[in-house]
């Protein structure tokens, strides 16, 4: 059972390969540089013994699971806290550093959201002043915090939060109050029992006028001893679907002062006195969020890459029925319905991956941009993040329930670990904005791209300029190639907003009010959205695989193309009635698509294993029976089991208590 | 907080409601008595204060709640042996009765097994003398079973088991055998420590000749000390997405002895001297299969009303954005978005419910012509429950994610017992036979039945016979009726499966063999196969609602016809891509179509909480934060919070463990 031969089905499958895997390695990557970078980082990160476990974690209570998390995330902490120094922000970067999360603390750390959101706010939303004081006791873990918006009963309407932060001027504190059971802070990771800090959203009252929702950093625990400072309810929010050792919180506050300069100063500011003076713009908070958007879509490519090696692999080492009678039984990868299930998920952690990147340039471009004093494509960065973010989360968290479908009975298994990694991604198609909301934010600036195009405004922004092409009735034919297939999105995203768009006229006209006949209109509007979504990753899937086929080998970069193409092909298909009915396709030229779709499962099946092989998540990382590179999966799986400690016992003690009096009495 | 008011939404919401709700909650159920019976049985079990918990099991280790499991299980199993005696089996009591498990055990009971496959196939394999020597120990608990078929490297391919029963007529006894690490059995529910009998399926060995995969009943545990026998090697296999309780284990044996009568012998036997006599029919094994698949579609239809009602109530009760400025936030029902992601869940509920309960006599109706020496329609049947099964699993598992996705954060923590029911639907879509292997047992079937009209032959059995009508072009016009889009259901089942028989005969005249061509046609024959069970579920849900208004009140009987219509747009909207592919219908349809499903969610609105209070669940088995009659959502979530063992102390072990030295290196 301790062999360490690598299966010879995927011998086999890597010996077939056409391609060289390190230039794929490096693509992936991001430059044989970077490959490097995060292999050594990797490296170091897994020598160190004091992160690994005796017994697999989901044998353990929730509070222990709690401990060993916090004492993990200290030694991480402290890694990266030398790691990163002097490293440039590349694009990049952020996954793979991430990346390692899985390999170590396997589920969410308590200190994720000080590394995330309340560094970020610190950065993005104090002044100079306050950024000296706070920001390197944050990055030095003088303090630890979390940032703390949702309550109870606000999460998407954050003007409707009702936390209150009262100025009063004789003392020059804020009072913080938590006036009701639904205004409890609730959510916010780490808060539990892990921060000494959090950025609080609270309304803003001064003068006795509220202002809004303004930032406060607030110190809830005694850095010395924990305990929650007089003032200050906090506890854990209990049992989640994942996230089990984020720590999430709940806090309360009970006329908690807090110095003035807690407010969060760089957009607005309270005086001394209390003289409130606003933000010039609070636009530039968008930054931050699509920061994160960015983030949140490069997590999910690398959950649903994580989970495609796992069932490609699977897929060539599982053997199961008989094709032929008297033949040996196939390996299950040999079933066309099986590639259907797979090769359209390697397809789209690519696709992803590469938009996650894009949308990162095009954000460093923005930001320049404003830095020079121009906003004029904020609207639209704004709008592409919350649809990107919309759509890639919920692509891939379908991608990866269907990756743990295909594996059969050993896919429910936890060992696989593709049940945590589908309850991480789901979990993200509600966090940083639920998902419908934010395709109906991009919906309301199609409406308006819309309705500028209307009144003959043909200065549109890059990523919506096709609209143009769709504004009046159009002769172009159907084609069958990648192009065509793009066109024919792109006039389904036209005529889906059009549609949508004279839907909420027709109600308007009707007598409704305006935001009546949004609301009526809104099943269409979130529907135009992801149309539109749609277009811009198979645009830029294409474009950028055809940019990078200039530099790459033959081999590699023809294989990236049948990718594109079978990205562009399913899809095609599976919104084959849109494109019926908005596009110019006849009825005819479904089959041709269909067969298509058919011949690149076969073209991709000799690289599969070779494509996942690609993505190159070490062992470790992807915490896998079924997905190791060695595809000892039966081995594995009982060598996992052996580790129950109830497995430990030949007889457990519920044999002796209850179900032997049970069968006694049975016996009279 | 410990105010016993209802919400007042709730209240709002059920005064507006036009029909009688007693009268939907004995349609549900099956009739008055049926619903008084089933309040009296979860009288008696919510009376049990030993089945109740302290602590949430979510907070305790595996170990901890395996061994809570077993103690309520015991509680649980004597109170049903005296409630089943002298019950007759209706068609809606497996359910309900079953149904009492999300209000005590929770999660999935370690006598899941026992209760369900071991007495079936006792009941279905054994000869009389058999069964009189089992039957009654196994219902008594004399003896705990399980069943035990699955091996490590085999689920889906029953012929390629491992565990070999080699006969050895010296001693007249079977020696069994894991002669390989993959032969271990893998899965069966209760194996790890809780059962000490199971049936087991093995390769039968005599005379030395293999005569396939034979059924036997095995003790592998000491009845006093429950010590595994030696030469007995099992254990549990470990933490899964769900079913944690379920104590799923693995088997193997070396030269394991158990006597000749231990096979089980209704269709083949073995005599003293090792001549194997072989079986007149397995077909008639069949049944036991049909009646499991029949309870799953049960199940599957149970959890999804429990996800509707959760949603609905929680949806009625949150109040989230702005529709119009100043005015108060509205209820998230109103918001049509929202209104989308559920209806169609209740709708769905019904559906389900309905059809389950159609196969149900349909199956005792074939049970009976067999009983008669016809087994005509056992081919139908079979091919009915493979599909069902299949699609019903799939619809409710979307549609409980679409309800827990529909409470944003909050649908994400397990209080809301939403998470369970998704992981428990799901597992559905694997066990008892894979879904997609399931739809290909059905496309052979319509396969089949297509060669059969292409030879001329008009004798079809009930549930193909439409597809006579579509053997030769017909000039049907679409209508957007009912009886209009389940025609055009009609139309899409036939044009797939005479797409998909093309396509194989296509493959076949190429020169691949049938084999081949099975597969390359498959993903087609999988889309033929939903495609024809969306019309058997069409049908029949609209048939028996059609039905059932002859006797129930209009008021209630014109809600039920709301909901067959919003199913039957819903589906012809999710498929209008086939329906223009295959129907008659033209793209200005469509915007009917889009129009009536809205008009439709509005019609419901009113009634969305009446209909799901009339699935009837008591607030202990629906076990939700978020879904209570009461609606006091917020209280819910915090007492339950309250509970964690974490939030029992202000500051955890693991502060002074590892944060603070951490801090203090940090400050150097
Ligand atoms: C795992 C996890 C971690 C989290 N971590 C943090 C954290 O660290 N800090 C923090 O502050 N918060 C955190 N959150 C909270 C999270 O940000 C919110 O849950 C999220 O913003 C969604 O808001 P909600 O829960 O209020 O959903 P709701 O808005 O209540 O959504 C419920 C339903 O209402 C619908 N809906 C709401 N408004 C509209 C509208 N205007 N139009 C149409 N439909 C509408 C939604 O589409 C959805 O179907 C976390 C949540 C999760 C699940
Ligand atoms: C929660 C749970 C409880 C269970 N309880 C029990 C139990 O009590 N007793 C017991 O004996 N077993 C039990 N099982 C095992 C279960 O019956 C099997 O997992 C199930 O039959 C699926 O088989 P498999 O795991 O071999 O899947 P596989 O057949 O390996 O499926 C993997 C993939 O291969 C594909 N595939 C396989 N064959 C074909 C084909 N011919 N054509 C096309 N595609 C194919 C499938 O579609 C799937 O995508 C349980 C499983 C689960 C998840």
């Amino acid at each position: 059972m301790t062999s360490t031969k690598v299966n010879v089905d995927l011998v086999r499958e890597r010996a077939k390969c056409t391609f060289d895997l390190k230039e794929l390695i490096h693509f992936v990557d991001g430059g044989e540089e970077i490959t490097s970078e995060r292999k050594a980082f990797e490296e170091t990160v897994l020598a160190i013994k004091e992160l690994k476990d005796d017994i697999p974690e989901d044998y353990l209570s929730h509070k222990e699971r709690y401990e060993i998390a916090v004492r993990k995330a200290c030694i991480l902490r402290e890694l990266r806290l030398r790691h990163d120094q002097n490293k440039p922000l590349l694009p990049e970067r952020p996954t793979y550093v991430y990346n390692i999360l899985p390999a170590t603390i396997k589920d969410i750390s308590p200190f994720y959201l000080h590394e995330t959101m309340f560094l970020a706010t610190i950065w993005g939303l104090m002044n100079d002043e306050q950024k000296a004081e706070w920001l390197s006791k944050a990055l030095d873990m003088k303090v630890i915090g979390t940032y703390a918006q949702t309550e109870l009963g606000h999460g998407t309407f954050l003007r409707g939060l009702e936390t209150t932060a009262t100025y009063d001027p004789e003392t020059e504190e804020f009072i913080l109050n938590t006036p009701t059971l639904t205004a409890y802070k609730w959510w916010p990771g780490g808060l539990g029992h892990t921060v000494n800090h959090c950025i609080i959203l609270a309304q803003l009252y001064t003068q006795g006028k509220c202002h809004g929702i303004q930032p406060f950093i607030v110190q809830i625990r005694d850095l010395e001893t924990h305990i929650p400072l007089p003032g200050v309810h906090v506890g854990e929010i209990g049992p989640k679907m994942g996230f089990q050792t984020a720590n999430n919180g709940f806090l309360g506050f009970k006329n908690f002062r807090i110095p003035r300069k807690n407010m969060l100063m760089k957009n607005s500011e309270v005086k001394k006195d209390g003289t409130y003076v606003s933000s010039k713009s609070d636009r530039l908070t968008y930054g931050t969020m699509v920061v994160v958007r960015v983030n949140i879509v490069n997590d999910a490519a690398m959950q649903l890459s994580a989970a495609a090696i796992i069932a490609v692999r699977y897929s060539a080492v599982r053997h199961q029925s008989q094709l032929k009678p008297n033949e040996p039984e196939p390996q299950i990868l040999d079933y066309v319905t099986q590639q259907r299930k797979l090769f359209i998920n390697i397809a789209t952690g690519h696709a992803i991956r590469i938009v996650g990147r894009w949308l990162w340039k095009t954000m460093l471009g923005v930001i320049q941009k404003i830095l020079e004093g121009n906003l004029d494509q904020l609207p639209e960065l704004h709008a592409l993040s919350c649809c990107l973010k919309a759509v890639c989360t919920q692509d891939c968290t379908a991608g990866i329930e269907q990756c743990r479908l295909a594996c059969g009975g050993h896919g429910y298994m936890n060992s696989s670990n593709l049940p945590l990694l589908y309850s991480h991604t789901t979990a993200a198609m509600t966090y940083e904005g639920e998902n419908t909301v934010l395709l109906l934010q991009t919906a309301r600036y199609l409406l308006k791209t819309w309705t500028q195009i209307l009144e003959g405004d043909t200065k549109l922004n890059p990523t919506v300029l096709y609209l143009l092409n769709f504004a009046k009735p159009t002769d172009y034919r159907w084609e069958n190639t990648n192009q065509g297939i793009i066109k024919g999105f792109q006039a389904v995203a036209a005529g889906k907003i059009k549609t949508a768009y004279d839907t909420a006229s027709k109600h308007v006209s009707a007598g409704k009010s305006q935001e009546e006949a949004w609301n009526l209109a809104s099943i269409q509007l979130v529907e135009a959205s992801e149309a539109h979504c749609r277009v811009i990753i198979c645009e830029v899937f294409s474009n950028e695989i055809q940019c990078a086929s200039n530099t790459l080998s033959p081999n590699l970069s023809k294989v990236l193309q049948q990718l594109v193409e079978l990205y562009l092909v399913h899809w095609a298909l599976e919104k084959k009635g849109d494109i019926l009915l908005y596009s110019t396709i006849s009825k005819d030229d479904i089959p041709a698509l269909r067969d298509r779709y058919e011949e690149l499962l076969a073209l991709i099946r000799p690289n599969a294993v070779g494509l996942v092989d690609g993505f190159d998540f070490r062992d470790e990382v992807l915490n896998s029976t079924l997905g190791a590179y060695d595809g000892r999966v039966y081995e594995r799986l009982m060598e996992e089991a052996l580790k129950s400690p109830l497995n430990a016992e030949p007889v457990n003690s519920s044999f002796h208590k209850y179900i032997k009096p049970f069968m006694e009495k049975a016996k009279l």
